[in-house]
C-alpha cells in the first residue's frame, strides 16, 4: 500500500465524512456495532480495501424457498401495468396503420323517423306511472273510508271478516288493473321499438328506458299493496314495525303526485314512502360527474368504432365458415377492447350519471354497485355490480316466493330466469333478435345459428354460480383467486365479446351492411382485413 | 295479503331457517339489535314482503371519494394477469397461423471449428488463475522469510523501514506479473473470440468464461496483496480488525491449491480466503435447480426460435428506412418478448445455476440478487440485480477510490465506465461488432449506424441514474413509482429491445442470413411478413 496516500487520506477531513458515508453503504449489516470496534473497522477498511468479507453469512437467495420473508412484488404490478399500456399503444398504431381513421362523425343513420318515435315513446313511457298512481289513489280513497268505517264501529284495530273480504275484493281488481299497467307498458312499447324503431342505438335507450318504468310501476303497486294493508290490519304492533324512516309519511299520505315525481326521477327501481336524503345539492359534484359521463361516451364511442368495429368485421367470414380456431383468435382479440368498453361504460353509468342524478334529487344512498371486481364467483358479482336491479329482484320476487316457503334455489333459477327475459329483451328487441333461429347470411351454405344469446348466456351461468359458490364460501385466499379468475374469464374475456360477436353476426344476416348506421366506414373488401 | 299463504309459512319449521338466512343476508346492517325488535321485524318482513327499506341510510358509492375506506383493488390485479396472458395467447395463435413452426433442431451451424476453439479455450482459461496461484505462491514465500527475519530481529512487530521497502519491491514485480497475467487472459482470448469463432452463442458463452476469470485473478491478486500487507505490518491491533471470519484461515496458510481451487468454482467474483459455508449438499435442491435452468433453457430457446426471431427480421427493413414510427411499433411488439426473455434468462441464471453451484459447492451466501423488480430508480437496479458483479466493482474499484479521496461522483462514473467496457467485450466480442461505425447492408443508400451500443446503452444510464436518484430517497411511495416506472420503461421496455434490435441489424449488415446459424428457418420473403 503507498503510505504516501494513506496520510493524505487521513489528513483530509472531507474524504473522512465521505468515507463514513461509504462504510454506510457497505450492504454488510454485521458489523459490530460497538464503538471502539466500529473506529478499529474504519481504519481497518480504509487501509485495507480489498479485503471487505462480502460474503460473511450464510444468506439464501431472495426467491428462494429457504428464505424466511417474502419479497415485495410491487414492481411487477406496476411493470403489468406498463405492459398492458405499451402492448395497447402498440395496438393503436398497428390499428392506425391499417386502418387509418375510422371516426366519422356525419356518417351516422339517425332516420327522422326513428328520432320522432324515440321522442314520443320517451313522453309515453312514463305516462304509466301515472295510471299506476291514479289507481293507487283510487284505492288509497277506498282504504281511508275502510279504515273510518272501523274507527267508527267502535274503534276496534283489528280488521273485521268484512273488512278483509272488502280488501281482498278491492285488492283485486286494483291488482288486475296494475298488472293490465304494467305488460301494456312493457309490451306495447317493445312491439314499437323492435317494428318501427331501426337505429338501434335509440332502440336500446328506448327499451331500457320502458323496463325502468315497467320495474318502477310494479314496485309502486306490491309496495303499496303492503303499505295499505298494514294500514287497514294495525295489530300486534306491526305498524310500529314497518321501517322507522316510513314514520315521516305514513300510508295514505305518501299517494301524493309529488312523492311519485321524486320516485319517477329517483337514481332506484325500489319505491319508498321516504329515502333517506342528502342535505343540499353540490352543484361541482354534479358537474365534474357529468363532466366524466361526456368523456367516456365520448371514449367509449371512438373505442368502438376505431377498434371494435374493425375486429368484428373480420370476424364475420369466421363465424360464417364456423372456423373455431379463428373464431376464438378474433374472441381474445375482442376481449381486450370489449373490456375496456366494459370497465368504461360501468364507470359512466353506474358511477358517473348515477351519483350525477343523485346529487340533483338529494338522493342519500348511492351505494349503486360494491366491489364486484373482487367477487369470488358469478353469484357475488350477479349481487354487487348491478344493485338497483338486484335490489328490485330480492324484495319483489326473491324474498316474497322464499317467505312462501319456495327453495332458496327454486328462488334463485327464478330470479335468474326473470333476469335473462328482461336482459333478452333490453338486446334482443332493439337488434331485433329475440329467441329463435336465422339462416346466416351468404346463403350459399346455410348455417343455422340460434339466437337469444343474452337470455341462453344469462341461463348458462347457473351451473357457473353453482361452480363458484363453494369457492365463495372457502376461508383462504386461494378459493377466492380461483373463483375471480373464472369469473372474469368466463364473464368478461368470453362470455361478453362471444355474446357481441353473435349478435353483429346475426344484425350483418339480417340487415346486411350497418356501418353507415353505426357511424363506421364499412372497409372496402373488409374480410381481407386482419 | 293471503292470509292462507301466511299460515301456512308460519307452519312449516323448515322454512323458518330459510327465511332467517334470508335475513341475514339481506345487505341492511342498521336493522336493531336488540332481540324482541329482531322478531317483530321478522315477523314484520314475513307478512309484508314488499315493503323493507332497502334504502334506509345516506352512502357515497363505493368509488367515490366520499368513501372513508378505499375498496380493495385485487380483482383487477387478478384481471391484469388474465388480460396479460389472454394477450399472449392470442399472439400465440396469430404467430401459429402466420409463421406455423419455426422451431428447427438440426438447423443449428456448430461449425467444428468453433466447437474446437470453444472446448480448448474452456481449458486454457482457467489456467490463468493457476498462473494468479504460483506468483502468490512466491510471493507468500517472501513474506514468510521477511516476517522470520522480522521476528529474528528481535521480535518487533512494526514494520521497519528496510521492511517496508521490500514490501514494496516485491509488490511492485509481483503487480507488473499478475496485470500482465490478467491483461493475457482478457486480451488474448478476446482475440480469438472475435476473429476465429464465429457462432455468436459459443463466442457468448467463451467471452463470459473469460471475463468471469479476468474478475477472479484481479480479485485474488488485490486480496493477496492486502492480506500480505497486514500479514507483514502487524500493528495497532490491525490483524484483529481483518474479518472475523478469517481468522479460521490467517496468511499465508490460504495460498494452496485447494483454496484456488474452491474459489475458481465458487459463485462468486469475490476472493476470500474463507466463505461461510452451508452445513451439507442437498441433492434435491440441486435436481430441482439444474430442471428449472433446463426447462427455462429450452423456454427461452423457444421463444427466440418462435417470437423473438420474426419480429426482427421484419423491423430489418424499418431499420434500413429509419421509418421511425415503424421502429417504435417493431420496438414495442419486441419489448413483450424480450422482457419474457430476461425475467427466463434472470430466473435460470441468477436463481436457479447459481443456486444450484452454490449447493453443490456448499456455498453459503446465495444473495446473488435482490428485489431489483422494486427499485426506484436505475441506480438502485444495478446494485440490486447483479450481487457477484457489484460487490467485485465495490470492493475493488469504488470502495479503493473513494478512500484515496475520489469524490464519490467520479468513482461511480468510473465503475460504470469499467461496468461498459465490460458489457461491451461481452457483447461486442462474440458479434463482431465492437465500437465503431458499419456502413448498412443494401449498400444503394449509405446509412451508418454507430455500435458499441451496450458501451453507450451503460453510459446513457448515469443521466437516468442522477435523475433517479432523487426519487429513491423521497419517502412517499409516490416517488419511488415513478422511478420503478422510469426504471421498466426505459431498461426493459426501450432499452433492450433496442439494443437487441440494433445488434441484429448490425449482424445482418455485415454476414447478411443468419437465419441458418441461429437456428431459425428464414422466411422466403421476411420483409413482407408483419
Amino acid at each position: 500500500m503507498d503510505s504516501a496516500t494513506a496520510t493524505s487520506v487521513e489528513s483530509s477531513p472531507g474524504s473522512l465524512i465521505r468515507r463514513r458515508e461509504t462504510t454506510t453503504a457497505l450492504p454488510e449489516s454485521n458489523i459490530p456495532a460497538s464503538k471502539p470496534n466500529e473506529d478499529r473497522q474504519k481504519t481497518f477498511l480504509r487501509k485495507y480495501r480489498h479485503v471487505a468479507a462480502v460474503h460473511s453469512r450464510s444468506r439464501p437467495s431472495t426467491l428462494s424457498h429457504d428464505t424466511q420473508v417474502t419479497p415485495s412484488f410491487v414492481g411487477f404490478r406496476n411493470l403489468m401495468v406498463i405492459v398492458l399500456v405499451v402492448g395497447n399503444l402498440r395496438l393503436v398504431i398497428e390499428n392506425m396503420q391499417k386502418y387509418g381513421n375510422l371516426i366519422c362523425l356525419t356518417c351516422h343513420d339517425f332516420r327522422r323517423k326513428d328520432v320522432l318515435l324515440g321522442l314520443i315513446l320517451y313522453v309515453l313511457v312514463p305516462c304509466h306511472l301515472f295510471i299506476a298512481y291514479l289507481l293507487e289513489l283510487v284505492a288509497a280513497r277506498q282504504a281511508r273510508i275502510s279504515r273510518a268505517q272501523s274507527i267508527a264501529r267502535g274503534g276496534s284495530t283489528s280488521p273485521t271478516k268484512d273488512q278483509q273480504a272488502t280488501f281482498q275484493s278491492m285488492w283485486s281488481s286494483i291488482r288486475k288493473a296494475h298488472l293490465s299497467n304494467a305488460t301494456l307498458a312493457l309490451a306495447v312499447h317493445s312491439w314499437v321499438v323492435y317494428f318501427h324503431i331501426h337505429h338501434p342505438l335509440i332502440g336500446t335507450i328506448t327499451e331500457l328506458h320502458v323496463i325502468i318504468v315497467y320495474m318502477k310501476v310494479l314496485s309502486y303497486a306490491l309496495t303499496n299493496r303492503d303499505l295499505r294493508h298494514a294500514y287497514l290490519h294495525p295489530v300486534k304492533g306491526e305498524l310500529a314495525a314497518l321501517p322507522e324512516i316510513y314514520a315521516s309519511c305514513p300510508y295514505p299520505e305518501n299517494i301524493t303526485m309529488g312523492n311519485l315525481t321524486y320516485f319517477w326521477w329517483a337514481p332506484t327501481l325500489i319505491y319508498q314512502p321516504v329515502y333517506p336524503r342528502s342535505e343540499k345539492i353540490r352543484w361541482v359534484f354534479v358537474l365534474k360527474r357529468l363532466g366524466e359521463t361526456a368523456c367516456l361516451s365520448v371514449f367509449i364511442w371512438f373505442c368502438s368504432a376505431q377498434y371494435a368495429a374493425p375486429v368484428l368485421w373480420n370476424s364475420l367470414d369466421k363465424m360464417h365458415s364456423l372456423d373455431f380456431v379463428s373464431i376464438v383468435e378474433r374472441l381474445l382479440k375482442l376481449s381486450t377492447i370489449s373490456l375496456v368498453i366494459w370497465l368504461a361504460g360501468f364507470f359512466a353509468l353506474f358511477q358517473s350519471s348515477l351519483n350525477a342524478l343523485a346529487e340533483v334529487m338529494r338522493f342519500g344512498d348511492r351505494s349503486f354497485y360494491d366491489d364486484w371486481w373482487n367477487s369470488a364467483g358469478l353469484g357475488e358479482y350477479w349481487r354487487l355490480w348491478n344493485k338497483p336491479v338486484y335490489q328490485f329482484m330480492k324484495r319483489h320476487i326473491f324474498s316474497p316466493l322464499v317467505s312462501r316457503g319456495f327453495r332458496l334455489s327454486t328462488a334463485s333459477l327464478i330470479v335468474f330466469f326473470a333476469s335473462a327475459v328482461l336482459h333478452e329483451l333490453l338486446v334482443g328487441v332493439p337488434t331485433k333478435n329475440i329467441l329463435g333461429s336465422y339462416t346466416a347470411y351468404r346463403s350459399s351454405t346455410s348455417t343455422n345459428i340460434l339466437l337469444g344469446v343474452a337470455f341462453l348466456g344469462m341461463l348458462i351461468q347457473i351451473p357457473l354460480i353453482w361452480i363458484t359458490h363453494p369457492l365463495e364460501k372457502m376461508k383462504g385466499p386461494n378459493g377466492k383467486l380461483i373463483g375471480n379468475v373464472i369469473f372474469w374469464v368466463s364473464f368478461t374475456i368470453l362470455g361478453q365479446p362471444f355474446a357481441a360477436l353473435v349478435y353483429f353476426y346475426a344484425w350483418q344476416a339480417k340487415y346486411g351492411s350497418v356501418s353507415k348506421r353505426m357511424g363506421i366506414n364499412e372497409p372496402s373488401a373488409p374480410l381481407e382485413l386482419r
